[in-house]
């Protein structure tokens, strides 16, 4: 089983890599730009273990659909979701010098050329879905709603603003924490899981169920992460340990302690499986779900 | 005449800005990101003689189509523009302090704001378009192509490419130079003029005549204002005069000299009102392009 999981998730991993690429190949109409192609195309191979894309492609094919049909949708996530990370560690957000063990977008490109890459980015995310094959208009226009509503000011990009101003302040609430988190983390994998049945024409029913998976999994998510930062080796984690703490950072664990942050993860992740068992074919997903939530790193 | 012309002029403009704000109000869902809001606010308010929107709405309107089926193409194309101004003045870019007269959005809110200002903006412009009342989906997708197209690597984020590099080089050559402002300044220019014909349902042949005139006010714009910048006096223009030989930088100044820049504009003032010639109720869009190339500051 694990096995066959494992070969699975990095199959869709490689067709998805292969998608990706695709849109940010260097065309004669755009040579001159070839330096922020070369960016947007380091940031994306530079991926994780796309997470998001998985999930689009494996709602859809549940919910009956075919590959083809989600492959832009699932695109367009990942891209939403890289665009992000290149702005976010731009010396005036997080000012990370390193992304995944890789010197940042803008430690590689300089950070006029990362500005831009993510700027390229967030709109070929969008033309991704616009020009996508297969879909009608009605059903582009019902995923591209979806996407943008994530990605905005009430989603992704929200949860950022929360999350800069969270960290000037001592007095952060778990209802603030997790508002900040379901914006910052959730707003994307729930979306995930959205456009994944909606690129199949699921019912509203089963689109509405996936998106409470998509909450339960993003927060559940956030909270081993916080979690991951205090009890693991930097070895295992693959960067410092503890360094939440250092910055006097609100997390789960400075809200709930570790006790209640593990409980409240096992619930999370316990109330996702239910949700998953109304769902046909839900072997791979279920196991995604112990794999994110189970982790050790 | 004139003063017709202007009154109509301010008209559209206020009936622009009254939608624009629309797109930007903080609902209850979006409180906790107030300040981000308040900097688009900001930003979508400090615009200029709102060009672009005015060009959709009045191509839509010679087409045969109406300001309802128009304004959100209308206010997403003001929003991109917006936001490329927002991201612009970033200290990584130009880093200027002031826009029109105000301190740029960077300099009220903070560089952290005000890139997460330009890029919930994008995102607003795209959603302004995706969420349109009165278009068909397939009138909102063609809409949006247009839209992304002008924006993304191939249009004006990449003509900033283009300025950014073309800034460290001393030998970039006129039709380098005509690139880089076709995509810069000329991509959104075209787009609106395009937009505007869409929205009405135009037919593919006077949506590529109204093209054609778009790219040769945008470069004939261009030209006009690299010749003010040495030909005026800083009290017209508002802002120093001769910044760019000061800077050393290409302008149709430089490579062409006075009497040919001037010549050049004027002979693209002369085709893109020959153009109009071929669309009905023109007199507004002729006074326009006379208003926009005759100009001096």
């Amino acid at each position: 089983m694990e096995a066959k999981f494992q070969q699975h998730l990095e199959q869709l991993a490689s067709q998805i890599e292969t998608h990706l690429m695709a849109y940010v190949r260097v065309t004669p109409e755009i040579q001159r730009q070839a330096k922020v192609m070369e960016a947007m195309q380091y940031s994306l191979e530079a991926g994780g273990k796309r997470i998001r894309p998985v999930l689009v492609l494996e709602f859809c094919r549940i919910c009956g659909g075919s590959q083809e049909q989600a492959m832009a949708a699932a695109c367009a996530l990942e891209m939403i979701h890289t665009f992000s990370l290149i702005h976010d560690d731009l010396p005036e957000m997080d000012n990370d010098d390193f992304r995944r063990g890789k010197p940042s977008c803008h430690k590689a490109f300089g950070a006029d050329v990362a500005l831009q890459a993510g700027d390229a980015m967030l709109v070929a995310a969008f033309a991704a879905l616009i020009d996508a094959p297969l879909l009608t208009a009605e059903r582009k226009l019902e995923l591209l709603h979806i996407l943008a509503e994530a990605t905005g000011a009430a989603g992704m990009i929200g949860g950022q603003i929360m999350d800069m101003a969270f960290e000037r302040r001592s007095d952060v609430t778990l209802e603030e924490q997790e508002a900040m988190c379901m914006a910052k983390t959730g707003a994307l994998i729930r979306a995930a899981c959205r456009l994944g049945c909606t690129a199949a024409g699921a019912s509203k029913e089963r689109t509405a169920l996936a998106d409470k998976y998509g909450a339960k999994l993003g927060l559940a998510f956030q909270i081993v992460d916080d979690i991951l930062d205090v009890t693991s080796s930097s070895d295992v984690l693959g960067k410092p340990v503890g360094s939440d703490a250092e910055e006097g950072k609100t997390t789960f664990l400075t809200l709930l302690g570790l006790k209640q942050a593990q409980e409240k993860a096992a619930d999370l992740t316990k109330e996702a499986k239910a949700l998953l068992e109304q769902f046909p074919e839900n072997a791979f997903l279920l196991a995604l779900t112990d794999e994110l939530l189970c982790r050790n790193k």
